[in-house]
């Protein structure tokens, strides 16, 4: 007899529907949902019973945007895979993707290999790896093929820091044409990085060194053209495109033109852009290194683009973009010289609140939220049907989440592995209550009760947008 | 004890997902959906199983544009609520929204109490009613508010027909006031009647008479410049449109501009403009009359857009506009002045194979096919979460439908009341093999096993898409 | 011999050109125009010669927009054929094109003889005449070919004021397919008065009367809608527009789309939009009356795109549509009731100078100035090469102006017949020092020296644009 | 006394302008116009008299981009100062601005230095310089400052031609922002080169050596993402921006787009992309390579978008390019490799022409002739007042241009030094018959009566279009 797991009297919530039902869980997948005063319902038994009344039901959310233990600027993100997939089911998100680096110089394989053994035998939830491709060549290219075979079915490409990540315009034509070929979805970095380094030397020349001129020399307009740019390149290779963390107006209205061609544009936000800003970086005392990341937060005006498009369907996924540097010894690194300053923001434990709060705040429905935060990103990465809804069949990671408790945010009682919270002091309508990944219970109202090791590397499709 | 039938073996599809799910269902609702091999669904027992293993099991399609026994120019469309309704059934439509007339100087009231009595005992399936509003004042105004409550909650407006259907601009407002205060969905004819009109006049007095002749008069641009009309006017007045029919790309393009905009305009368009065009329009011997509809057949060009807004979500629905007159004595009526041929085509059964067909040829996705059948017109006229899906509470309205049959489209074996197929000879793959509408068998491995009087009305929520 | 004038050592502006010039007039006409110290140039003797060292020399403007004596909801606008010439003359302008209304029920030629009677003998400066059409008919319609015979080669037509000036879009299309064969150019007041007259009828029903409604009834949005309507009935007619007193932003964006297009359709604004606002609508006890006009003054935002739109050429003319009605006594009699307001501002005198200050103020240059208050006027309405211009063989209309000179706008010193200004106290930099018609001198240094009757009238010849 | 000439009878048009005038020219300078008849005009005598009964009096053509001597691709371009500007003065041109190179590695004083040895004492019209800058650097960015100082203000940049011409986003960036502080304006060469060589590198390898992939590895989509990457660094330096060779219709939306927010962007098209097409590339027997220049001949569906442009003034000049290589030991080059054919193709010669067969042809009007040719250019370049015009004071460039000669392009009647015409056979409407480069006489009646060495260098102003 098999292990059966019962979510009882919750409104389950998917990208599609809202209906109240209860959830039968067999070993490890969703075996069945059913009418709660149905006859089957009342048939059903289960070892283990999660009483879901006025509670959400909704699948374990994705963020197909992570960074855990990644080298940067001379240090290193400060979460671990363990660390950070803790956080993640902390925050109701039961898979991640992250990011393999190529070595400069070095192969595909030669990252990925070193990534999966950052992170086997640590993951307290399900995992998988796209690959930055810092150095496309005949070889690259060739080995991008054998990846899309084996799981790995994203490459990340930088228009951005030129000597580190860059491709030059070149290079990402041949690898669009190659993704295009192998199903491959090209994952772009969309600032015009030459322009640039131009615009950050002539601000530190000048003196202008606080973090505020991070925003300032990382043009809105240099993510537009690069984002434009990128399109086109795409559609002269015949290949899709995913544009990650958009932050500018110009550069959803870039998306937006594309997608009413009906070419295969896609984008990601993050919360960062949807709920912070300029002022952010401003901050006094060089507290405005917290929130330094590239692309740049914005002045607050861009975020009613990013909420539309978010809603429009022109952004289809919320991600992290998860990079935590503690202040203290990571972040001030780049004192008195912004550049220096490690890019990134924690973040990964925090989305699925925030965008609940998105839905209570009115920007988004309900269904809008699971769609953007679970359904989409596993349909973009090919994760789909095993991650991203609650269905016979899928998996079974589960979050029972509480729409009225109130919590909120700080680094205090937050789980990732840094010394500030990005969003400290913030108050949330809704929270986390219990979390289950593939049927076992990692979260168990509001206790962790996973393990390093649970998680698993999870191969993935192509991308599941273009069928 | 309920009453249980289970659909066994197939794959389930609705607007989110494919699985491989059975479908339990109890007293007339889907009671449980279960992964096929779980204990679970192993465990199922019931008086009456379906066996639909290599077929698809859909939600019973969702037509919110159907015409019956509507008085047209001095005739009137020839399915009656049990021709139209059965027809429907075959081919795999569950719920239909038909159009409750006002009288010109009656009430609101009085015409849907006409339709209720066309309609009541006589249908196969499930049926709501919009209400044409042909003459807005301040007591249409009120009666609004009333049908609201009552179930009734969409008005359709007209920009063409003069002296018949036609509101102008002010009363288009009033009534879009009204609609933005009480929830109701205003849907428009958008095409500009009084220009139209001395198109037609100049047309006729120049001898061009034939039907060729309709399609030339009634613009690509005058459709557009109606919906651009509609959507300002819905602007002004703060409230939702709905705009019926588009055909042209023109007017698809003012769609697109005002859902970039985040505005709540909304777009339909019909099997006709996707499959058919002008040329049918010139088809000699006056057969082009048998094409005759408003807005009109345009040239072949204008498909690829309406196929893209499709997947682009800028149109959501494909409804019929089923409107069915006889070559023969009703079609007829125009010969020699073709402003005298009734407006109209035949399509209640051909929608969901066509558009099955549009899956086949790659125009759209399986999962998008179930969307803009079923479940967008379902939550756009606030028929969710009982219609239009496969889940849980939901009604039992079931399609099992066979991917790889093969059929041919003809008035010899079609089951609408009207001489003539718009589509006559087009070879289809794909055919509805078994239909459930709320668990009873209507149609059982294409045989009709429904009664007239099944079908209920349905009363409507608001429009689900402006939560 | 004849009688020679000699304008010597100005700075002659045209549309196209800056040059140091000495200017001979010859009975009337200019007969030459030399570099100063040219061989040629030093012979030149005359009766009578103007020092303009330090001046600029430019054509006098030409304000294609006026309304003298119009009879307009139970009043009349305040300046006569007699004042309003010449204060146009004070201000610079040596042609005006008023409007002839046919008189509803009436025709063209009985409206056009009244207006020939009001302005013969009366004149200081030359004028022509476009014809309002009250009332588009087949005898209407026939009766514009003959108008375009004889020089009256413009007709207005008013999308607003249903039951006044109204024609309805069947009416408009017809009279566009007229003007589309007799090279005739339609002007539209572009405002859907139909939904207007909704809005302001619940305004004044909710008590909301004061002159700022006004504003807020007729919507940028309904002006915007109107205009795009009246583009696309040109296109199905296959004829050029002009869209009068074009306000809103949004208006504006209408006329880009279609300008990028090719699309013949031309726009004009008026000083009121570019330097007034809703601020001076919004002026207490009832003196916004003095702003009423429509189309309404905009909130002061919609400036720039006027502005930025009058430098790219998508709007190619600024008129006044001059029509005064005194304060006290006629604005007044909209008190308690914004709707009973006459429509209308004073500015025939003001708005050389007003453009110059845009000069000044870095808004446009100063070949952009005359372009747009005498060469592009000249040239729509078919003037050129007479008007608008200082050409060998244009009519001697010159204007010696100051840009040095310093003047406050006033009532207590401008010349018009109506008891305020709309630009009460606003200083200028630049005055008309002395103004030629044909060679006559009307202004001299700030002196009036013309005479009624001195003005004739001018047969135009078709549009100019459209070559 | 000074020498007097007097060209009588002729319709003077330029750019505003058509009058029936006289042209009195002293000392090299137009002095004086005057109408016809007055008596100003028939007191005028001179010593040299030109007829120009029933012929235009147009202004000297200004071509502002030859590449007269120029190396590339091992060769050099086969017109020297001398027989180039013979040529075109004998197309009715009597002002070119060439472009000087900056060698690689050295400086742009040197390159300067290096052009006007070629030129002086050899053209037969006057001259100016653009500078190339093939390298920015901080000692380049300064030197531009100096060459704004001495006449050379403009410089030009490629996004094209990696490893020869290219500068990077970097270099571009920077150089715009020198010239935003100078006064300089940049024109480029937009062309995304990078990506472009993969696909010659990918088409040479595949075997397509054929002139016509020349044009299908070059794409549309190149050049319009290098045309919006260009103008969004010109807004983020704040610096106007010129656009050369303009060719495909997607870079044509590109500046209508920026042009319509106001930006100062401007665009040159050449008569080869009116005219000509990748029809002409794919002529056999190699003799498509007498077509290869760059941007590319596009498909003829492209023209309607230049032509279209060239009315709204989205385009305001039409240079040539002229780049002439022999097809006989030159163009041969590229046998079996398209990439090593030299790019250019001759036409100085034939622009006036060309552009007048647009005006019989209906594509532009006359004074619109002017403008793009004459007028523009000059304005555009700092040439104004002195060229492009005729107006007193300017230089006394003046063609005499029989609009109704009738003549056929050919390489054996051309002057340019080329062994082919890339309009062979064309027959044109119009023909040049005399010109006077500042006031002698070039071209009598098709005589050639110039000589090397007349032409002078012009120090010309900065932009006159952003005043």
């Amino acid at each position: 007899m098999s292990d059966r797991t019962l979510v009882r009297g919750g409104l389950v919530i998917t990208a599609a529907e809202e209906m109240q039902a209860d959830v039968l869980i067999e070993d490890g997948k969703i075996a069945a949902l059913a009418a709660p005063g149905s006859s089957c319902a009342r048939g059903w038994t289960a070892e283990h019973t999660i009483d879901a009344t006025g509670k959400y039901v909704i699948p374990g959310g994705v963020d197909a945007h992570t960074h855990f233990e990644l080298p940067f600027g001379g240090t290193a993100s400060s979460d671990t895979f363990e660390t950070g997939t803790r956080a993640a089911a902390w925050g109701g998100t039961t898979t991640v993707v992250d990011f393999a680096v190529q070595p400069r110089g070095g192969a595909l394989r030669q990252g990925l290999d070193a990534w999966h053994a950052k992170a086997e035998g640590k993951c307290a939830v399900d995992y998988g790896f796209h690959m930055i491709v810092s150095d496309v060549h005949e070889g690259t290219l060739k080995e991008m093929d054998l990846l899309v075979e084996e799981g790995v079915t994203s490459f990340k490409l930088f228009m951005a820091y030129p000597g580190v990540f860059y491709s030059d315009d070149g290079q990402i034509l041949r690898a669009m044409q190659r993704a295009s070929g192998n199903g491959g979805l090209i994952m772009m970095h969309a600032e015009n990085g030459i322009a640039i380094d131009v615009l950050i030397e002539q601000a530190l020349a000048a003196g202008r060194t606080d973090p505020l001129h991070h925003g300032e020399v990382r043009k809105a307009l240099l993510e537009a053209e690069a984002t434009h740019r990128a399109i086109q390149l795409a559609r002269v290779a015949g290949s899709p495109l995913y544009v990650v963390h958009v932050s500018a107006r110009e550069a959803v209205a870039e998306l937006v033109s594309a997608r009413d061609q009906g070419l295969p544009v896609f984008g990601e936000t993050c919360p960062q852009y949807l709920f912070l800003s300029t002022d952010n970086l401003a901050e006094p005392d060089f507290e405005g290194a917290k929130y330094v990341c590239s692309t740049p937060l914005r002045p607050r005006e861009h975020q009613a683009a990013l909420w539309r498009a978010l809603r429009t369907d022109d952004l289809q996924v919320v991600s992290t973009d998860h990079c935590p540097f503690c202040f203290s010894g990571q972040k001030e690194l780049g004192r008195g010289d912004f550049s220096k300053i490690p890019n990134g923001l924690p973040g990964v434990e925090n989305r699925m609140d925030l965008l609940h709060q998105a839905v209570v705040d009115g920007h988004i429905s309900r269904r809008r939220w699971i769609e953007i935060a679970c359904a989409a990103p596993a349909r973009m990465f090919g994760l789909a049907p095993h991650k991203g809804t609650i269905a016979p069949g899928a998996d079974a990671d589960i979050v029972v989440y509480d729409p009225h408790a109130q919590q909120t945010l700080s680094a205090e009682t937050h789980h990732m592995n840094v010394d500030y919270s990005a969003y400290e002091g913030k108050r949330i309508t809704g929270q986390v209550e219990t979390v289950l990944s593939r049927g076992e219970t990692v979260i168990d109202r509001r206790r962790f009760t996973g393990r390093a090791g649970h998680g698993r590397h999870v191969p993935r499709s192509t991308c599941q947008y273009l069928a």
